[in-house]
């Protein structure tokens, strides 16, 4: 065992196998989604904190829809299937082609156990120093059907299944979570040994412990709170997996210094961040990828996903900001407002029943209510852009691909399908001509069809 | 009493005659709403799974209000009335003209004990068939104010109200519901033997089971648990009871395979139905009478009444779907967007800022933002009929009555008053105009009105 | 001490000063949010029950942004400043030149102290007819670092810090709430006597008990319950308060005969008034300043701010009413509409889509979908007025200032830019065309476009 300086280098191989019956759905367990992400995004979040060389993801169940959500939430991992599913140990050796040439440490996590820390992975790759196996535990307030870890000191001598504990060993309370940290080769080569004499044929990376202790190898047990090590299992449980992680993100961000005045109302992503006093009504969604500066007020019945809200700026109420929205500094985004892949220049105001889609608008712009970028034509998507300190009337229809000005008008209600210059009024709307008498004359005529029908 | 194999005929006696004095509200008790329907749906639906023969409802407050209910909820039903509030048996005994000619059994339930389960209801009709008599009881935590069920074996003895017993019969736990089923002819006449020399000059059904045991008939309980028997009498009960249900729904929710992030933020409606493997984000409230196909997806934010979403379709966040939506398998229905009496065609979209009501939308005809199908000329409402694979440009005014055809388009900022052809592309907007420099001269001459004003 | 029937006059001292670090914020303490609004307004309008002659507000940390607040909140009051902050002692003492001349009692308040209840505050000055120093105290549940009330029979002998206490001491639970009544002069006399002999160099209000008795005067101390002692200190505790307000505030608004299916979904605000048998959906917040009156319906995901809507009226769903929305009786607004500074008449109705803003609609008139009051020229507001029933067809822009009369129409997609007489009817819009075929050459066109750039 060395005692280098530097850590030796990491590689994670994530289990995302399992078919997950009891979740009682198509879609694949690790793709069940907690905190706005799917489940396995978190286990590969905690491990990222590691810096790892290597990121290998065994899947079977599902494979194509997991790899592919494995490609897009880490695009540097590499995954193998495990086309049968034959027990943890037989899915980690699936791992053994990704890990060629290799040298350093394996951890092995799990994608349905989403609450494991950065810092408790953190712990296991620094006991590595000490101990060839590496074992993280947890005391469990009730240990019923969980595997009990055997120790002596800083030693795990053994990992022994419920069902086979003597009453002594049962009375132990410290269990197995399942995460293993070891010498990848050396893992490799015990995972080897194993074999599948059990009830339910299967290869279980449990028995690694007690190989390698019959090799003079040394094995220790990390512990972390029961928390950490919660797997998800039904969609019950995924339902209080939720509850728990927005109650620790919320408090997080109270302490941070976010004014919420109902946080328990307020649903965070995995990677949402709020600058200290940016406040958050009560309502508010926040999908994936949102950054929302000091200062900026996020008001009721707000969503949003994959966005930047800057400081001081003002969304909502019944905002919806789309991916790539970029809401500048000051900027004001109002009620019944969409907006998507477009940047609100700072100071900027959007205040009433728009949709702003692959659009820039300028700093100091005024767009009235009920505009409407058409962004689309029934085959492609086009670009609108808006100049500065700019007033687009209310009602005003950008037909993209198409550019108002700096300091240009439009008069409300107008469709505007070609440039504006700067400075310039664009009008595009048919003259109002008023007939005496002629509402009342319809209205009687109305009523007399209805009377006429009822007769 | 007879032992045959097919159940005998039932009628339901539902008693809603009930002040409600601390429901503090002009509105009748019965109809105070819970899981979006009247108090007296609850019992009505848990009755018609013994698919009843009558159903009679003993309305007396507010009489009008909750015969008009019951006609909509139930109009098979019979209401009686009874004029005068003189006790529970005095109520059962105002159904006897509506069961005239009827043979078979009569169950006693309550308008405000919206919780007793159909399979109670069903246990209580099979214990019929050995006991003339059948009282549904409950252990109750708190057994306080209750009646109590004095019993030996499966025999019950009498009821005894609390006031009038004895320390040894108070510490019996079993108490008395209310509900009560027997052959209606033996019902009818013991309650004619029932006197009212009490306190409040009442006639009560609770009577009953001694007057028939005196005749040498026999009698029984039948127990539930406490909570299926639990009665509103105020605000804050029936606010509770609306907890309760929205947990119970939410957890069979769950169990059959919706996925909810965070299902104590949805509310339900008695008879919602949800597909397994369709999603309901946070903040989504079902009205009455709604059904979700499977792999659907109701975003956050939404509001939907008396409509259907097919498989695989998206709605929200923020839509508003209103009676007689029928949004087709795979259509989009997005943010600020209403939709009422209107078939949504299969793939069609209408994502942004618009009202579809009274209309017919073709598979995959595209609705542009801010369209508006203007329905209502002020005294009647006219239909609009776009076909498949239309193009609807941004802020179309469809004037209904109105058809588009197949792969027609109407360019943005039109309003349609005319049929348009298939295929056909349809304009109604004025030129656009850009007078040079006019938008500068025109803030200039503002900012100097605005300036002179404070002057 | 007299004991007139008339009570004494009475000014209010209100502690504003406190820079509350641990709230990591850059607003001041007082400032944070409570129910809707700031802190110290809780305090104020417990106090503003006493009728008080004279209200004082020592300000420090933020004075300026607090004496702001306090201008809004109670334009009576005077602000001093306790320009460095040395103890409670200290900060009453700043009262002295506001107190100049004022004859009667006054009472300590604090800021961030918001749910001392008007009853409590008159308890202590009807305590002050048989003592000269009132103490406000409270049992504690976990007594820890409160000061303890040493008393003998009504007499208050001393308060003693939880650090200076004997053990015999430390067992007395009644603790000391920081709030005091005395006659004003004693008052500022006995504090002119409190020394800084501590580890802090601080004057504290709480040695003044001890002045007094020592002069031999008399001092005593009045109980509340715990909870309306509770002090703000972090935002944690800030959020735990508003949890305690609105749950307050919900159970009150239930038992007063307000309709509300999840009371816990409904944001309050302090002076929220809500009539009986008005009903309340899930999902609404309200900000401060608004009324609704009896049999109102304020549907789901309703935003409300400083407005008043009448009987019978229905709102919502989505409907924004911000500060000056006046919904007369039986008027409707629906969903995706905004409403701001405009009186809406009884029985009009805006349904959908619309913003009315700066506007007047008169009885009866029926807004169109996506109708915009256009009431803002980039420089200057100008004012909408409707009639009485009228009808605005959808799409109708409204371009303030103008008048449209009783019983007139508009077309829908029109920009009305002049007054439109009493029954007229006001088009502004293009005649519709059809070009037979070209929609379907278009989107070939597009197509091909689209094929040739990915090529």
């Amino acid at each position: 065992m060395s005692d280098t300086g530097s850590p030796r280098p990491v590689a994670l191989i994530v289990l995302a196998a399992g078919q997950g019956t009891r979740m009682n759905s198509d879609l694949p367990k690790p793709l069940h989604k907690l905190g706005g992400v799917p489940l396995i995004a978190h286990a590969l979040a905690a491990g990222a904190a590691l810096e790892p060389s290597r990121v290998v993801v065994v899947t079977g169940h599902g494979a194509e829809e997991v790899e592919a959500a494995v490609a897009d939430l880490a695009p540097f991992a590499t995954c193998v299937r495990q086309e049968v599913q034959q027990g943890t140990g037989h899915a980690v050796l699936q791992a053994a082609p990704a890990l060629e040439g290799f040298e350093g440490d394996a951890i092995v996590l799990y994608a349905d156990t989403p609450f494991v820390s950065a810092d408790t992975l953190e712990a296991m790759r620094a006991a590595r120093a000490a101990h060839d196996i590496v074992v993280l535990g947890f005391e469990a307030a009730d240990p019923g059907r969980y595997g009990r870890l055997i120790r002596e000191g800083d030693r795990l001598l053994r990992i022994v299944e419920a069902k086979d504990a003597t009453p002594e060993e049962l009375a132990v309370t410290t269990c197995n979570s399942g995460l293993m940290a070891a010498d990848a080769a050396t893992l490799l080569r015990l995972l080897g040994q194993v074999g599948n004499a059990n009830a339910a044929g299967e290869y279980y990376l449990t028995d690694v412990p007690a190989l390698a202790i019959a090799e003079g190898l040394s094995a220790t047990a990390i512990l972390c709170p029961e928390a950490e090590t919660l797997g998800i299992n039904s969609r019950a449980e995924l339902a209080a997996a939720e509850r728990a992680f927005q109650a620790a993100k919320r408090a997080e961000m109270v302490e941070t210094g976010v004014a919420m005045a109902a946080p328990e109302t307020v649903i965070f992503a995995l990677d949402t961040f709020v600058g200290r006093d940016a406040e958050v009504e009560p309502y508010v969604v926040f999908g994936p990828g949102v950054t929302v500066e000091s200062g900026a007020r996020i008001r009721a019945f707000s969503h949003l996903e994959a966005c930047h809200v800057g400081a001081g700026a003002i969304v909502g109420p019944y905002t919806r900001l789309r991916p790539g929205a970029e809401i500048g500094n000051r900027a004001h985004v109002g009620n019944f407002c969409e907006v998507k892949e477009s940047l609100i220049g700072e100071g900027a105001k959007v205040n009433h029943l728009s949709y702003i889609g692959d659009a820039e608008i300028g700093e100091g712009t005024n767009i009235g209510a009920a505009t409407v970028t058409c962004n689309y034509d029934g085959v492609m998507k086009h670009r609108t852009v808006v100049g500065r300190n700019a007033f687009i009337g209310s009602d005003t229809m950008l037909v993209a691909p198409v550019t108002v000005g700096d300091r240009a008008m439009t008069a409300s209600g107008s469709v505007i399908t070609q440039d504006v210059p700067a400075g310039a009024l664009a009008l595009g709307r048919a003259k109002q001509v008023n007939k005496l008498g002629l509402a009342e004359k319809l209205m009687d005529r109305l009523r007399a069809i209805k009377a006429s029908r009822k007769g």
